[in-house]
């Protein structure tokens, strides 16, 4: 097997079309929700209607007297089956099913369990439950403060040992309280030319893919087979194994595609419940949740950010100050992650001597927020770069001058102290310039129509240190299998991993059989999610078919070959074995560098394996009688390293900006006292095909990650960051008004049009 | 990890309960019977109603308009899919459907699908299929000369590219014609005091898992997924991958548990017929044999053996003639390699200097036969060890004297030329003898109640070269999973791996998680057959864990601890990754060493990498008046090496030997002119429990298997060796009577009772 005789052309670099595109045309793809087990049962949970309560009785006997109904469970029944039925990734602070209290509206509370799902939905309606009702909060700020305490007991997370000091007896709200301090930032505002402050917010949103959640779990021989829509089977695996005393042999967690996850599926959300059901019933219990159940589930935070920058006469930023406030939730899940991997981002890709960051993890009433496709990123870049724009056009600087001026160059020290490298962000800046021919003129509209351009651009670390195993067989004909524990959820991972196994082996990448995640036979990888899967597992693989590949090369040359000489694997195993028979196995493990940062100032010399970049321009027109916005352009442009395939990867530009579009211009959960009132597709507003830009580009800047797979890194969540700034600076830019609030809607824009009218009316 | 710090006992060696009890007695454990898949069609076979034939119509008309039939296949609708559906695991003879020709009573004709099996059975019942008869051939003997020819083309087997030369146009029976030549019989013949000839014969009969045969397809992507109860998924990815023209990881076999093999499901059955109908059709199909179609699928090998041998007058076997006769049935299957690899031992364990072999595989027009449990050499110690009774008693020799002056002992050549080692032929016939008290006197029975008692003992070769390969994974918690291609079919491979496996990690049995096969993930193995996976699958699971602990220990100097230092896997991973993350993967692969034999004499100096050892004596009592026969005693002593569970081994013996018992007592497919006449089990006498002898014993004589996993190594049809002989030279010792024809029916012995007496009356 040498590279040149068997691979007409590289595999990596290739556009090979997706290896699952026919089976999902033809419907052929399996999916969680087309399972059904002989004796299975199905799932409806009933939800609390407070915010914030002491359960006082849940009277499940009408639910129960229901033809068709098995059993109805509440939170105290599972407790026969585990004695504290909590889990969570940061903290073990959720119930499987509310205990003693609950703390949103929509947290699961009981469950009917029936032979058909509509007997089951039936039934859960005829619960009754009572409650004490206490104080609750909803806002992330007032909550630092609020008396109404979430949670007042926290219980250790093991996979997070680093969060363990956060554990016990508690009276704040505050999960957790991330850091860090750098340089003298009181210093530099107070011999500033310039000190510019401002808040800005994001609301709370759903990731709604297109399959919602569904778990089913079987009793398994002496354990349990858990077939699960999960973006990370290895932690579902070990979770469970956790909640019941068991070693994680006996769990076993399958996940076929996914359809979509932009972190819902993350971590551990209806596993537990269906898990401790089926050993409970001694048989396979399926939870399938409606797209509306999905609200009470995981959502994105709600965020406010108050930003605070030292700036000198020529544009420098000389220090910055960023308070974030995240809206967990109810329940932890990763929100302290997200706090704090994404926190040290905050300041932006810029070049500041001082900086100081808090950010904080905050319990509110509202229904948990979690990961969600930039894990917290598209946050906190809404409010920087909106916050650059205001700089730049009071100091009367050009926007992207003013970006030169300061972006984090090659080189040089971020925030928390590690040193840029493989990070193209001033190519980022430069690539949308150019295709929004920023320093052209610009037809500005006319009459009611305004004309107005903006862009941003960020960053992200990517979560670390983290690990991904993978196992590469050969078989006797040659060809090879790969089993690997990351999710195809959309993102083309089967391919994309299939291709760089192709091109270390030599084969095609059509050729390569991924095998699906199966925590028996798939290796352990942390999960499917922030953009590690390319870097990550993409090492993984590579690892594993070098590993494979050498293993060919030595048979080899024990059967007479000379070294480096050519053969076909499958002469190697006819000449071994006398037959078609065996086979080669090879593993690999990879895990980057990490350096964890200083206690108390957050600093770290190696903080992430490596930065994802991305940027978006665009072009708007707004009605400035309707408030009514258009946006023309959309110009998405990233640094992914060398694409592995580059069809697939502008896919992945499109689909992040898309995605970030709809949270930046039309979707909102909306709540009165803590009850959603727009809890449904019919209310909730996701972008539709004729929402979408008539132009978008989408740019891939000449790159290469060094440290990478072929030069690869991560492109899943890219394209999110700048659409929000950028739309509300061209906005700005439009028709000079500045919103600080998402989703920029045509109500927001129309009443700010309003207030400025008579602001400038008084004046 | 070390040995003496975690684990309190030795695992291997320790009689540790099933893995699976808990599992089979409570029917949770997963049998390919109850799979159920939606869409699933049910396959129904009609089958041939004569011996030899060609098929001139098959109207499938009234079939096809039975409601809820989806479709009636016949043999020439499959080359839409395979031009060629041709299978077999030595020659590519057996087509999934009858094509052209059919050749034995019961041969599959045409399919019927249908959503309900009822109907597709009630709708196969309806086909009618014409045929131009030919002549036909039943006996091995008649088949040899013949000219009746079942196959007038072979077609080559890749995996067996030895049997080549066979291949091509041909107007022979023989399929395979073994020799074997060492020293000069000829000249011992002419030198000898005696010289003794008889001739055996062996009935057809079948293997009777509880479990019928059953298999199921389904597309699966762009490829096939396989459920089915096999003994060798390895083979059959291979072999279906081969018939469809697609690499082997687009076939996908899974096996669960099995109830029961015994050689029956080995190699392809039923897998070609539903892998080609769920292509076909594009939806799963599913085949369940009934008991009884089971007799028209596969079968034992009825044999004739001449066997003849030159004798000394003190008793010294110096030459011995070996002709053997395989009724390999209508499609060879396996028997090639019956013929050859148990060919070699039919002189026995015996030390001669002069022996020549010629052992004939032979296509007849009967059903096919193949490996059952002992792999033919039952068949041929039958043959021999009642040789060796007749020789000792007419020399008036005792016959355990008799073997004692003749076994082959440690170091010196079997036929082949191999040096004997780790045989413990003399501890097996000294432990027989012991325990049947051969030298105390023995009460013959009185009035028409007669006694007797008798003796075998015998060898058997493993098959060779083949190949196990296994993968062990250690999770963030230090549990381990096992995943192998090894089929548990009641044999309890899944707890002997599970102990070599525990034994080398210095973990409990009990703890180790067993993946059972499924080609996308367990690695290759050959077989489950011949009594080869302790031994060979054993090494490769020692050789895994040995890899895996190799890691283990290095991982833990690279973390601080002093090389040999105890420590906790899951404290490795916690240090190594910072939580419980991570995997260790193991590989081990393993193939013994091999010497072919030499092209003309069939001479090699290590044709096995182990003997398996097997004896059995018994004591009966015959009535006289009716030749009524009951087995009193039956004990049975095997060398098997260290048992590495000595309760399961006895299990295994007890097993071996009444499986056997019923062969040689009862179980017979009668034939008229091709048709079966008994082929059910009301009329075909399996033992049943009131049938089995009163005291059994299973005895394993002190032994290693120097080469041996923890000089371990198979045993699964030692103690199926002995049983006819020593029956039958029992009633010889009870009434005088030789009988040379299974089975050893009360007529049988009846009638030889009347003819002895009618030629004493003559006399």
């Amino acid at each position: 097997m040498k590279h040149h005789d068997i691979m007409p052309a590289g595999q990596v670099g290739r556009s090979v079309p997706r290896l699952e595109g026919r089976q999902k045309v033809t419907g052929r793809a399996a999916y969680t929700h087309n399972l059904v087990l002989p004796g299975m049962l199905h799932a409806k949970v009933f939800r609390s209607t407070i915010p914030h309560g002491r359960i006082l009785s849940i009277d499940t006997s009408a639910a129960a007297a229901v033809e068709g109904v098995h059993r109805v469970v509440t939170g105290e029944d599972l407790r026969a089956i585990v004695a504290e039925p909590y889990f969570g990734p940061a903290f073990h602070d959720q119930p499987a099913l509310a205990l003693d209290k609950v703390r949103h509206i929509g947290e699961p509370v009981a469950v009917v369990l029936a032979e058909d799902p509509y007997i089951a939905a039936e039934a859960a309606r005829l619960i009754v439950a009572t409650y004490e009702e206490l104080d609750a909060v909803f806002d992330e700020v007032e909550a630092m403060t609020s008396s109404a305490i979430v949670h007042d007991v926290l219980k250790p997370a093991g996979t997070f040992p680093d969060l363990k000091h956060l554990v016990g007896k508690r009276d704040t709200n505050i999960a957790l309280d991330y850091q860090l301090r750098r340089g003298d930032v009181d210093a530099a505002f107070a011999s500033a030319d310039h000190v510019y402050e401002h808040e800005f917010k994001s609301q709370q949103v759903m990731h709604t893919p297109l399959e919602p959640m569904v778990s089913l779990a079987a009793p398994d021989g002496d354990g349990l087979l858990i077939h699960t829509a999960s973006q990370s089977p290895s932690f579902v695996r070990i979770e469970i194994a956790r909640l019941l005393g068991w070693p994680e042999n006996r769990v076993r967690v399958k996940v076929p595609y996914l359809g979509g996850g932009f972190g819902a599926k993350l971590y551990i959300k209806l596993e537990a419940l269906v898990a401790i059901l089926a050993l409970m019933v001694k048989r396979p219990v399926k939870l399938s949740l409606t797209m509306e159940e999905q609200f009470f589930t995981i959502t994105k935070h709600a965020c406010t950010f108050r930003i605070k920058s030292a700036v000198s006469s020529e544009g420098r930023v000389t220090g910055r100050r960023c308070e974030v406030y995240w809206n967990g939730g109810a329940y932890a899940d990763i929100g302290p992650r997200v706090t704090q991997k994404s926190g040290f981002t905050a300041p932006g890709p810029y070049d500041i001597e001082n900086v100081s960051i808090d950010s904080y993890a905050l319990y509110t009433n509202r229904p948990p927020a979690g990961a969600l496709r930039g894990f917290g990123i598209p946050q906190l870049v809404w409010a920087y770069e909106s916050h650059s724009d205001m700089i730049a056009r009071d100091l009367g600087l050009d926007p992207v001058e003013f970006r030169r001026k300061n972006i984090l160059r090659e080189g040089r020290p971020h925030a928390t102290g590690t040193l840029m490298h493989d990070a193209e962000i001033e190519g980022v800046l430069e690539k949308i310039a150019e295709r929004m021919n920023w320093s052209a003129p610009f037809d500005r509209g006319e009459g009611h129509i305004k004309r107005g351009r903006g862009i941003a651009i960020a960053f992200k670390a990517s979560i670390s240190p983290t690990t991904s195993v993978a196992i590469v067989t050969i078989a006797a004909d040659g060809c090879a299998s790969l089993a690997i524990s990351t999710v195809d959820m959309g993102q083309a991972s089967d391919t994309a991993m299939a291709q760089i196994l192709a091109e270390v082996l030599g084969l095609a990448t059509e050729d390569i059989k991924v095998i699906h995640p199966d925590t028996d036979v798939t290796p352990y990888d942390m999960a499917t999610l922030g953009s590690r899967s390319t870097f990550h597992m993409g090492h993984a693989v590579r690892l594993a078919g070098e590993h494979a590949r050498r293993q060919l090369d030595e048979l080899a040359v024990s059967l007479g070959y000379a070294p480096g000489a050519a053969y076909a694997p499958r002469d190697l195993f006819k000449k071994k074995y006398g037959m078609q028979a065996g086979n080669i196995v090879g593993v690999g493990s990879y895990i980057p560098d990490y350096t964890s940062p200083a206690p108390k100032t957050g600093l770290s010399d190696n903080i992430t394996p490596f930065w994802m970049i991305g940027g978006t321009g665009v072009e708007i027109e707004i009605d400035t009688q309707t408030g009514a916005i258009k946006v023309l352009k959309l110009i998405n442009a990233a640094d992914l390293g060398l694409p592995l395939n580059p069809k697939i990867v502008e896919t992945q530009l499109s689909g992040a900006a898309l995605m970030q579009y709809g949270f930046t211009l039309f979707e909102n959960m909306l709540f009165d006292e803590g009850q959603l009132t727009n809890g449904s597709l019919a209310d909730y507003k996701i972008p539709g095909l004729n929402d979408i830009p008539p132009v978008i580009e989408n740019h891939i800047v000449d790159a290469r990650q060094t440290t990478g797979p072929f030069g690869a890194k991560g492109v899943g969540e890219s394209a999110t960051f700048g659409v929000s700034p950028a739309i509300a600076n061209a906005i700005h830019d439009a028709v000079g008004v500045r919103l600080t609030e998402l989703p920029l809607t045509p109500e927001s824009i129309f009443n700010a049009l309003r207030a400025a009218k008579s602001q400038a009316g008084k004046a």
